[in-house]
């Protein structure tokens, strides 16, 4: 892991770091010490680690609740190189969707592809970050919408670390199966008009989640407008699991 | 209005009353003056305005909302004497199940014939609270659930002064059509496991507010086992549009 820059604003330090050929950026509080929760964010498909999003709820994650939030570039996002094989994809599931054929099922199976990449990564990610004398390994936390979900969810089942999860703007048809495997706390994020993903399997991924806890907040309006008091929401999600 | 007790405890003071015919409850911080938000509840079937649900959410409100709250005895409800039109309703609704008949509709059929009762009701009590000095003309939130939801949907769009509303445990076939009335910010609390009201019920009557801010919580569970950490967030909700 080598940090290539550290600059701090409103009491949030900002460190940017490569782990092997992984961009990512790590926030954690001014001056921290010792062992705090760490949230993992995985940021949406066409975005980047530093994403208007992510950075909005990651600076609010450290200022209001102590945490340190990590979110590194998924392969072909941001800092990181194209991926040919995830082109030529992208270019003959256009053509198949022009040629008729469903969206749902293509778009599964693409991040499915992505996951495999993206679950090792993440768990290195995790045990990088964990060594840091300013992270520690306390309780892990996962945030990740739309193809954050896609790949949070496969991500969350996986790791045993992650102790609760806010995921939303995903499908059954995508992510049931793994789904099936979560059992920690889910707080999951669905658009009541969600042009992207169909409100029936927004609902079959909320049932599909074997967790005991699990709580799902649907608001009007479309996949990007998630509305601004489910931050506040979450916040307390994680304190409630993690603190 | 005749206040017939008063006692306080931790804070909170509780002032038995009869407006009319009507046993009611009003609780206010202890030594409070002047104008305060107002939350009218409505008790569940069966159930009466004292019912440990109630009585629990409205010190809550009033302990760390600085809140009014006030409960009345819905009809053939708590202190109030049975109604002979109502059982001989319940009888004959009771036999028509049993001949095979669709509970939803009965439901629905009943609950708008008590809401004749309840809706002019609540609009008297606020009228007499909203005149006390402690309490005044401030803004009203509405919170019920099951019969109180059923109850709640046709008084809120009635009454221009409630502001917000939480409401839950209820199905579009008894509420959507006065549902589509209600402009105001609504939280909506639905049991994915509930035994009374189909999922689809629930879902159909969330999709029937027409107000452009509504959520929808919902946790796995039967109709009476709404978590715990849903109270700190309508005390939240009704804090950002009451307060």
């Amino acid at each position: 892991m080598r940090f290539t820059s550290q600059t701090s604003s409103d009491g949030v330090s900002e460190q940017l770091f490569t782990l092997g050929e992984i961009p990512g950026v790590l926030w954690t509080p001014d001056g921290a010490t010792g062992t705090r929760p760490l949230i993992l964010m995985g940021h949406g498909g066409g975005q980047h680690k530093k994403a208007p999003g992510i950075l909005a709820r990651a600076r609010r994650f450290v200022a209001d609740g102590g945490f340190a939030v990590v979110a590194v570039d998924v392969p072909a996002h941001g800092d990181r190189p194209k991926v040919e094989e995830y082109d030529r994809i992208a270019t003959a599931n256009q053509a198949r969707v022009e040629a008729g054929a469903d969206l749902a099922p293509l778009i599964a199976g693409f991040q499915a592809l992505v996951a495999r990449r993206t679950v090792p990564e993440w768990r290195a990610v995790l045990d990088a970050v964990q060594a840091l004398d300013h992270v520690g390994a306390g309780p892990v936390g996962y945030w990740g919408v739309s193809l954050g979900c896609g790949l949070g969810v496969p991500f969350v089942a996986a790791e045993p670390r992650v102790r609760a999860a806010v995921l939303g703007l995903g499908g059954a048809s995508a992510s049931a199966e793994a789904a099936a495997r979560i059992t920690v706390p889910v707080e999951f994020l669905l658009q009541w008009d969600d042009e992207r993903v169909p409100r029936a399997q927004g609902l079959a991924l909320f049932d599909a989640f074997a967790s005991t806890e699990k709580t799902l907040h649907a608001n009007p309006g479309g996949h990007g407008e998630i509305p601004a008091f489910e931050l506040d929401s979450t916040l307390r999600f994680f304190a409630r699991h993690l603190g």
